[in-house]
């Protein structure tokens, strides 16, 4: 195994954004997920406003939206994309008390879209964190892991449980 | 418990970011933890970079300090703040296959910086997985939680391991 | 009238950010208003999913509190502040037909927050063009003025009606 | 009419990034307006500034071209795109005691530009009200409004007096 | 001389931002120059919208005093600071073919505020680069550097020439 | 040489920015370089830095390789572009005491990425400052300016020494 295996550094070791001006323009989509795991009465706040109102899903969806859009401002050495859908679903998980999200990001583009679909994950979650500390400081956020991408050079890529 | 025990939301359940106004400006900490898991060979590869060349640690350790000067343009009610001190430890734990992630914040404000120190250990975490997902797609970050915090109104506030 | 009026500029007629390093640091707070006009199907839209799904306004409060924190990044010669305080009150209005928008900002700052506010109050508005304007390519943005300013050497101003 | 019309929400009524991934890549033009009303003092210090120093309306026009670029930052749902032109012309009217702004973005993008219009008009004209709100607190932004798109399957649109 | 000279970095050689919670608000200045020299035909072109239109001087300090606000999304390890004061002057000198800029930028705060000043000049430089690259690719930027600083620990630094 | 030769002016003087939206998408390079000039104990102690620990060049390339995604926020008429490629060289020259930065930017689009080469070398020197300031304040950066660039209607340029 050799240290050129991390592409993000040039033969010298040194931190580069890697050229990808040769790679194709196809379409390419990423799916992660993740949770954040609370209190019983925290939840019930969350699933008691979610259909009412202090839409704490609401508000964690539109951040986790808007953040994905920053992926390139905030992680040193990604590429900027223009995303051409991003999609996320937070879901309220009575049994093992917490919400789970789940995150879609597509686009055009030269290369994948999995920071951005973790990126809109993670702040979601970290949205949810903000809204519920005052009565819950205890909440973590677990599992956040890319499921699945398709599209580029290295092709479609799955997620197996229990694998990995 | 009644829905307002949700402050980022006012009377009516709308949305709005808490008056602080009166609040005293206090010395205010807080520290959190994380942690990334892959497969051995990543973290071989981490490991070797961090004393030699292609300083995984090192990257992640700046975009971490970084984002927690954004964290009040990514979380949408939070208070912006001028934070006094940033610090992480990127951690490589070979038994447990992981890099773990402490940071600590300070400021002087009228709120606290739990959601900077937050936020400075998941970008920390999210640019270890960008550096090295072209050799390991499966890494999952685990555990993001708040482990303390000092300062302000609520005063110091601790997780206990195994409680809430 | 004098040039130096605008305080904007020095007295060679340059732009700069006006040294406010000698003014005290006092509680400041700017209420402003604006609204959106569009079809009467438009507005019915709205207020539907208002209750229901498909939160318009809880999307554009949003937007305008997160707006409110990057008013120094847009409008050049304003100072950074650290906002203690933003609430944005969206209220259909269906015999003008339109959304009404009233917007209070508070700061403890050495400048006022009347940019804040009216940024904030304009970006609600405009994220609600965006929302609708698949249907409805008309609405008009009007009437986004200042109604109250209090805090700071020039005291409290107040809007009267047919008057400025 | 119903709730799909909104396309910014799916089909559970929860707001997303609508997928633009199929759209045909085209030019795109949009022409917006708005104006800023104050004293007639007020406008002659502009009109004065503009020919010699102090020059607010060029400050505004380089402020309004900035904030297109930003507006997918601001607006939650909106696609980033990378603009290809953007043009503002800030014209005093001496008879209606304003100013009145007319700015025009092209693309050749996937989706419109109408935001990117409608915010370089918006924050412009509050670059107008911030530089001269030291003598004319009353100033107020009125009529801002989309007149013409081109381009994309809605294909053209233009704005009629009277109607919409 | 010991490691320990730099202080970004703690014990273990890491970067961290400093802890600065413990010193006191004073009042800070700073004072930077720096030049672009251009051929004798750009710094005519410039000189002329100086006075008339095409106004390249009167953007770049705009330019400038809106980075000094970015210092700290910019710089690592730089703390957030909210400015009191920003002043660019940018002096054609047709002597040495070149404009000339010279910047104050003030703040009370915990630290100094050398680098806001340094950014500061360096895009108002930048910008002036940009506006005349069309005519002119060879301009250079030179002798960018802190002239004078007061406040804080260190207190009172001024460059004296031909000495560092 | 008439006013029209600096294109981001229309034909009233006014700034825009400027159509290119029929320009062909190419591939363009564009290689920059600068310094900074410091004392011989700083110089040594960043040497030092560079092989254990205390990476100042390593966090200077980060910040440059950032920094230049950030150009179009910055520099008001450029247009924004998805940069595909980014690498910075950092050197120290013992003998002229200082750092060189030697850095290389690529994009496929329709305008050129010199000021995206120059942003991203000024700001990864100005870290070297940041980072070195508590022991050498006198440092200064020099000759910051474009060597190549490739792409495009005007096609290849070259630095030539003693010549612009």
């Amino acid at each position: 195994m050799s240290q050129s295996n991390l592409s993000h550094f040039n033969n010298a070791g040194e931190a580069h954004m890697v050229d990808v001006g040769d790679k194709a323009i196809t379409q390419r989509t990423a799916i992660c997920e993740g949770a954040i795991e609370m209190l019983p009465n925290t939840l019930a706040l969350i699933m008691a406003g979610n259909h009412k109102k202090g839409d704490v899903l609401g508000i964690a969806r539109i951040a986790g939206i808007m953040a994905s859009k920053k992926t390139a401002d905030l992680i040193p050495l990604c590429h900027p994309l223009p995303l051409t859908h991003v999609e996320i679903q937070l879901q309220p998980q009575v049994d093992s008390c917490r919400v789970h999200c789940l995150t879609t990001v597509k686009t055009n583009g030269q290369t994948g879209v999995e920071m951005e679909a973790l990126m809109a994950t993670q702040i979601a979650l970290l949205t949810i964190y903000d809204m519920c500390k005052a009565v819950d400081r205890g909440m973590v956020i677990q599992g956040l892991r890319l499921l699945e991408k398709s599209g580029g050079k290295s092709g479609h890529w799955q997620h197996v449980e229990g694998q990995n």
